[in-house]
């Protein structure tokens, strides 16, 4: 198996995929195998924790994403006192819908409010959940409906720079599948053929082979590629080394990903109607939102948390203490932990990545384009162009008009939200031509390294199996710690294991 | 462009494609160009016939399908005095969304009923539309909303006899797709590297085309498939020679078809919301149901329509008649037709297709196996499993448990509900064990040819140009007369040019 910087990039999940960190702690030996969500978890049930230590101790959860919500609700459900501490007005974390009404203020100073119509958001976090991950466990569980996630779409676009006649043109992905299919196909026919594989692949291997090629291809009978009816408007293809050249093929992988094939799914309505089911069933009243984290230690017989709140600066304490903040934002805390736990914590580099939606009045990319979903690739800054996967035919509707990472990302982050925008609009008008630019009704956009709470969409670093262990009674937990690095099935299988492993040391007590 | 009959085979709409009636209409001089939906349509305008000949001229319409009702609604925007005949009590035709209530006896006497729970449906019909037919803009125009259809699933799976030690294994259709991308990949890596291309590939192709290559398939630094994370569970592949001669990928083709390639949709609850928007928009007074025509006659002055009702023969005239019926039954009434008409109405012969229906109390896809949506191949008679596409993570749920064409439908049509229902849980149950026998709460099969005022899923035929005009005031339309047999948009588009040719004839009286 290898683990390369590609399927990194390309396995994203909140903003991001596995690949990379969980290669790194496959090395450490913290990723008990393949990541594979389907093969580990076990479908929570209502009673995990119930009636084995109720009530016998009180939990302070730090953070109100998944990982802290999740910490809480099963906690919750075996009768443990539960209070949860979250610095934002809202609960989610990285998941975040941004709607009519979101206000957010980033750590430059700048204020965007988001002004859509009723009904239309973007998440501007975590916006999409594979089949297999426990996420989906928790929405049956919760009773938060799904839908398909289009992660794919024939009628969307590529458009790449390239040394062959394709550069920069905007090209449906059904044509580029077919011609990139079709000549490989071809080329391989061909080389089978001429008995350049008589080593590795028997007559009868040859025959199977022909014959899947033939299909798979689309191949004439004589063995050529000479277009498909796959392609649609025009069946006739791009010459083969144009094709080869312009690598049309380059972002096809993607949908191959353990983590990002069809079938994708998500809430109907955003990502945050699975934490504001958490927050019904955990009980409002235990989380106290607004409330700034600035101290955390331990004490002799439990834990102590100090913070502000409306100005006011004030303290809790409990028996334990769930953090699940950014590894990035503990070590700014006042805390009392030794000095290889800040170091593992101080490891962790934050990843830039970011989102821009922008609303319509007019849904141009249906009417027009004939895209119901799915994603257009280029390898202009923006990335990629999102379509919405709900709100069909309606008549308002938000695009995310880029969702990248690193340099790419770097190159909006420092921006103001116009700029952001305007370069977002111009690179649009390359792929899609004018009609990017106009019926624009509202946007909003946000970088996750710019953003207050988190300051980073998710951390890349070398994983430390310590922080897998308690210190005293101080638990972490967070995606950050799983073999899932920003999605939230690492969150929710961390904090499994937290208050799996709080829950066994209560009882032992 | 080759169109073979695999084409043919793997383009089914409501059980079938366009490739091979295409073909022959093509080369009658029929179809203006490529199987291309969205280069060919306008989509419907409010105003398209309205105010040019408003109430001169009254039309009967045969038939409550498809294109008789989309000639009823364009008709009726325009004015004219318009009138359904439909034998059956429901609208819709060959789109038929069966659900609690149901009852159909069909031609060999067999009365079912169907007991599905509340929001539980399948279409036994018409299931999906591709984004490019003209049936998404109808939608639109008739507030019909619309949601995502799952046509592929990475964790759906693969079942075939072969010569390899994977015949009859159930596989999951993302490790079939791994390893026969992972070995495509290393097989032509290998002979590119050989020189076996040289004279078609320069090196800066070759250089191209190996990166491609590596990221395609997955491959080790030297040019190795050896497994892939994108697997799953197992990321070990299967031999190179099982996968080849156990033909993995022989059903890969299907999503790359212009017709079926994600994203596909279907309205919110059943296809035929369409026709009941269509039924709300015509008018129901206009539309009478149960009526049995029995004879289409071009009289002096107009057409006379003779019908079965409630046990009355009865009759009606108007100037027009557009006839919707299947080309089988048309040639069963009596009429005055000429005899080169009739003989090209013979000519089209009924296709049988079929499926079935089966409801569990348990969604133990969606539990046990994580499969939202998508489908299953086999080469067992049942074809296909078809997941459904909504209600994911409730409690109940149907699975269509065949839907087949051809011999293996002809397997299944002539005997009784329940031994369909058991040989096609004698089916499942070799793919995904003895689960798919358990937990079943009710089912409902239908098959095309013995449906009464159908009989046929759809038709083959070569293609008639006289059928495209009219018998002096008797029109015919259908997905027949179309370059997309089978599919909704065929018959629409049927309609509308009839509608069309229809209004400019009284305009220009």
């Amino acid at each position: 198996m290898k683990v390369t910087r590609r399927t990194f990039v390309q396995g994203l999940g909140i903003t991001g995929g596995a690949g990379l960190a969980y290669g790194a702690m496959a090395t450490l030996g913290l990723a008990p195998e393949i990541t594979d969500g389907s093969a580990r978890y076990r479908p929570p049930a209502m009673s995990d924790l119930l009636g084995k230590a109720a009530g016998k101790a009180s939990v302070l959860v730090l953070g109100a994403g998944p990982a802290g919500l999740c910490s809480a609700y099963e906690l919750g459900k075996a009768g443990y006192e539960v209070t949860v501490l979250e610095a934002r007005q809202r609960p989610g974390g990285r998941v975040w819908s941004v709607r009519d009404g979101t206000v957010e203020t980033d750590l430059d100073g700048e204020t965007q409010t988001c002004a859509f119509g009723p009904g239309q958001y973007f998440d501007l976090g975590a916006s999409r959940i594979p089949q297999g991950h426990i996420t989906i466990d928790y929405c049956r569980e919760l009773g938060v409906p799904l839908q398909a996630f289009g992660n794919q779409n024939a009628n969307a676009l590529v458009n790449y720079a390239s040394d062959s006649a394709l550069s920069r043109r905007s090209i449906q992905y059904r044509a580029a599948k077919a011609d990139v299919y079709g000549y490989l196909s071809e080329l391989l026919q061909k080389a089978a053929a001429r008995g350049a594989l008589d080593d590795v692949l028997s007559a009868a291997d040859k025959e199977a082979l022909s014959s899947f090629l033939r299909d798979f291809g689309d191949l004439s009978s004589d063995g050529r590629y000479v277009g498909s009816a796959r392609r649609g408007h025009e069946p006739s293809p791009f010459a083969m080394s144009e094709v080869i050249r312009g690598g049309l093929g380059r972002d096809f992988s993607f949908e191959f990903g353990y983590d990002q094939a069809m079938t994708m799914l998500a809430p109907v309505g955003g990502m945050d109607r699975i934490y504001c089911a958490f927050q019904r069933e955990i009980g409002t009243g235990r989380i106290r939102f607004g409330a700034e984290i600035t101290s955390m230690t331990n004490t002799a017989d439990g834990v102590r948390v100090e913070f502000g709140q409306e100005g006011r600066q004030q303290f809790v304490t409990a028996d334990y203490c769930v953090c699940t903040l950014p590894p990035n934002l503990v070590v700014r805390l006042a805390n009392n932990l030794p000095p290889d736990i800040l170091a593992a914590l101080r490891a962790a580099r934050p990843v830039p990545a970011g989102k821009l939606g922008i609303e319509y009045s007019r849904r141009w990319w249906e009417l027009d384009d004939r895209i119901f979903g799915g994603i257009t690739y280029t390898d202009l800054d923006i990335t990629q162009i999102m379509y919405p996967s709900d709100h069909f035919n309606e008549a308002r509707g938000v695009i995310v008009g880029y969702y990248n990472t690193g340099r790419r990302q770097q190159s909006f982050e420092s921006r103001s939200h116009r700029e952001r925008l305007a370069k977002a609009i111009e690179a649009g008008t390359a792929i899609h031509g004018d009609k990017y630019g106009r019926d624009i009704v509202s946007s909003f956009s946000g970088s996750w390294r710019r953003t207050r709470h988190s300051e980073g969409a998710w951390v890349e670093w070398p994983g430390y199996r310590k922080l897998h262990e308690p210190v005293d009674r101080i638990y972490f937990a967070g995606d950050y710690l799983s073999n899932a690095v920003a999605w939230q099935h690492g969150a929710f299988t961390s904090a499994r294991e937290v208050v799996t492993a709080l829950h066994a040391r209560i009882a032992a007590r």
